[in-house]
């Protein structure tokens, strides 16, 4: 079982909306962060030279005297100062006599972004200066004593939410974006996170963490590899794709239970999903089944949740790898929302079109749709237009727009064959209602639902393009694809089979009888687990009986 | 701060003996390291197809239908079977009854070694037979069902800890060495405590575990690095030595306190004490005094150590650098035994030696010496023989035994020159006594320390051989080394200064007024953690104020 690309998901979901305030809006990310109520707040201060971080100073801290130390986020009109540090931010008070004259000197003058380190008392704001929307916004700290410990030069960009920066300009800057309150909140939500998921695995079920080499040999098959030049001339380390191999060698040393946070490295090239190097949780288990392997990782992310969340619900839902493809056509379904692949077939089982007659006398032939609701409303020619590009451009196939009008009246190329008793068959299948657009395509069933299930993605993006919200992005559908075939036939000589996964997955338990006889039917114990239609995770049990696995690989794999 | 190597230290200091019994001797691993007491057991058997694990059964566990799933580690005449996982050995009794036939021909027929699933009854051993060697020893097993997951065959070597095994064939065999109680014992052992680390750091104090890239630019200085050829011709990346670059980054970025479980690559072959690639436990803190981060590294010992071991003492003792060269002759002192190096400059001070005379009139110039108690009982004239060659041989100097005969005369080469009141001097200097032996060098301060540093290790190699306790494998001897020198002379041009050990460490507090006029003289903010003789940990308070790292590097070290 591995998790990986599972953050970036996250980050977009748990991401708060930037408001256009002219203040940025600092949630204390120390308590916002804390997993699970019981758990003590860390220490932020301890070994330090400051008494507190300047985001958790609340009314309770009124008449302590406090060292902070943070950089110059803002100054108005040489009277307040606003200082930030990791946990927020906190006004201070230039003291404005002459007895304090080098302290304000020092505040003064300093630039924005420069670092200090103060000390003085937190004290109420005066009535009516409250700041309800900066979680400090009771207090403010007069201030003793000031020190500048480094001077900041003019940026680059402004360390302020509301600033916008290219992202080749973060980038380039990136030590300065690390600045803002967004990025912080990511590493820092990342770090619990897995920390959860460590507790989870290590303290309360026994894992063992292994930390497996980098520097190994090449393994054969899977993605092209990083190779490492080693001081023997000729001969190359390679850098794994994942530990697959060390922690199955570690199952056969009786590890039992073994995970890992694991660097994977890919020579692929960047894709917005895939980095040359990323980091998946790589997990092992003896003596498991699958239904066990879920639980666990149910569990794992349940645990790992962040408290102010919704909590994650078990058991996530289960759906065979047949039904993902027939309804959605694809193996990572987003089940967010509907728009699912309706088989129409029947509808036309003695239409008068040629097209679709043909289409449907092929083996596995079909006839599909999915219907776009108010598609009238929100889809326009133009749309429709790329719509059918991409159809025949990536699936060389035609797919039909058929628009209900008003008066259930069919407008559509199709429209002359549709018979008025199947109309309203159709109609009711697919619970049709004025100003819907129903994509059809006939083929052969997978080619279909592919197709129909790359559309139904397409016309997503089109609607929400134009404020329709059918994915809500705070919403979290997980999903375990199961069932998938242990072997596929080979594309280029469809005789013989390969591997859907890999060698080492264990068939059904229920299927175990036909690997002898009819092995393509033979469904694996390969599981997936999908959040709104991205593959965030997976795994396999693997074959244990050494003769079953001699026997794919020599007989049905032909190796 | 870093930590490295450590764990090797402590697989040392914490390995069990291993006894000459005939039946190897599992100590539940589970409960030995369980770190804190207070601590919940982790659920070993959470998800599986198994109840308990063999090692965990007790008397209280009496009665109980229990699933075990293991290794066949043992049979006797086919009536006794003893079982093994990771967790510890239990004992299983092979039905002899007819209707159980089929249960006794899968145990009796399983080679050893082989995997099988049990079921039983967990009952008391008949009195008189009760193993209180072995954990599990007052039970064992009545099955009920058995069921062979899979069968072994011949190995090349058995497992147990009792056969010995080379350590190539047992490198070679790797998977099935970790099998071993001691394997799965240092495994474990790693995991838990990197664990304790984590949430010391995570948990406790706020810190960030922040996951830097490894395919990267190349620094410049420091060890030679490993290369990784990219996509476009000519092109490299660069594995690092250490996270460096992207912790200062961090820090700029404001994550206050970071950390990481690093995993850092250095091309420079391997020795016993380093690897290509290595993990070290790295940390960064901002605002932060030397004072607090040997603090934080303190707690951090002492809360990772396991709870079945003498708890960590703190604070550590500290020494100046300028001391443990002086004193041990090294800035990694082994502190576990005294052997001290001691200047005897002034008993010569009149000497009639022309030879002493003149090493003590050049600058510098000292005689030392360290005593080996009762090395006259141990140390044989070829020892003497080898200690002479080591001193010519890597330091090119003369190395002088005197032995402290019964009647307080003295033995050796220069015995002559020691005039009475000089030896009495000597003998109440280095508090001598019959037996003893003193080794005795003269030469510049540096040279001559270096060498008797050398020489105390060589000696306590020797004793140790000849059976006297010198080091105490299980003692753990933690020690800071402080106040190193800020530059060195540089070897080929003694003029002109370099950093001892990076521009970026920050000069002691107390001398920052030196770097403008005797910077030689000026200490840093540099400290190492010693662990009985070997560096394993250390770091620097680095410079924060931008105008004296411009002064260091411009003007200092005329970068």
């Amino acid at each position: 079982m591995y998790f990986s690309s599972w953050l970036s998901q996250l980050y977009r979901g748990f991401s708060r909306p930037i408001g256009r305030t002219t203040q940025p809006i600092w949630v204390p990310l120390s308590r916002n962060l804390m997993l699970g109520s019981q758990r003590k707040m860390p220490e932020f201060s301890s070994f330090v030279a400051r008494t507190n971080t300047c985001g958790e100073l609340r009314p309770s801290h009124l008449g302590q005297e406090v060292t902070l130390c943070g950089w110059i986020q803002y100054r108005r009109q040489n009277i307040f100062l606003v200082l930030r540090d990791c946990h927020g931010l906190v006004q201070v008070v230039i003291p404005q006599d002459e007895s304090a004259a080098s302290v304000k000197k020092v505040l003064c003058e300093a630039p924005l972004e420069s670092v200090v380190r103060i000390s003085g008392t937190v004290i109420s704001r005066p009535p009516g200066q409250e700041n309800p929307k900066m979680p400090t916004g009771a207090i403010e700290i007069k201030v003793k004593t000031a020190e500048l410990l480094n001077s900041c030069r003019k940026l680059p960009f402004e360390i302020k939410d509301f600033v916008k920066k290219t992202e080749a300009l973060r980038l380039q800057y990136r030590y300065l974006d690390l600045r803002s309150a967004q990025m912080q909140h990511n590493l820092r939500l990342r770090s619990q996170m897995v920390m959860r998921m460590r507790e989870y695995l290590c303290n309360l079920h026994g894992f063992v963490d292994v930390e497996t080499p980098t520097l190994f040999k090449r393994t054969p098959g899977g993605a092209k590899e990083f190779l490492v030049p080693s001081r023997e001339p000729g001969k190359f380390y390679s850098l794994p794709q994942s530990p697959q191999q060390f922690k199955q060698l570690l199952m056969i040393g009786g590890l039992d239970r073994y995970f890992q946070v694991a660097r994977c490295y890919r020579d692929e090239g960047s894709r917005p999903d895939r980095q040359p190097e990323f980091t998946q949780i790589d997990i092992e288990m003896s003596f498991v089944d699958q239904t066990g392997i879920q639980s666990l990782t149910e569990g794992l992310l349940q645990y790992a949740w962040p408290g102010d969340r919704d909590p994650v619900v078990t058991p996530f839902p289960s759906m065979p790898f047949a039904e993902a493809l027939a309804t959605y056509g694809t193996d990572k379904p987003d089940t967010r929302f509907g728009m699912k692949i309706t088989d129409i077939s029947d509808v036309f089982r003695n239409t008068k079109s040629e097209f679709l007659q043909d289409s449907l006398s092929k083996p596995q032939g079909t006839v599909k749709a999915i219907c776009v609701r108010e598609g009238a409303k929100y889809l326009k020619r133009k749309d429709i237009k790329s719509i059918r590009k991409c159809a025949t451009d990536h699936f060389n196939q035609e797919v039909l727009p058929v628009f209900l009008k008003a008066n259930s009246n069919w407008n559509a190329p199709v429209a002359k064959f549709i018979e008025e008793e199947h109309g309203l068959e159709l109609t009711r299948m697919m619970e049709l209602q004025e100003d819907d657009v129903l994509l059809l395509t006939a083929g052969e069933h997978a080619k279909a639902c592919s197709l129909l299930g790359k559309l139904r993605l397409e016309c997503a993006d089109l609607l929400e393009g134009r404020g329709v919200v059918l994915r809500d992005p705070t919403q979290f559908s997980f999903l375990w694809v199961v069932d998938f075939p242990l072997f596929f036939p080979k594309e280029d000589n469809p005789k013989e089979l390969e591997s859907a996964h890999h060698p080492f997955t264990a068939p059904h338990p229920s299927d175990g009888h036909l690997i002898y006889t009819e092995p393509e039917k033979v469904r694996s114990q390969h599981y997936d687990l999908v959040l709104n239609g991205h593959e965030i995770g997976g795994g396999s049990i693997r074959i244990h009986d050494a003769e079953l696995q001699r026997y794919i690989l020599s007989t049905v794999l032909k190796g």
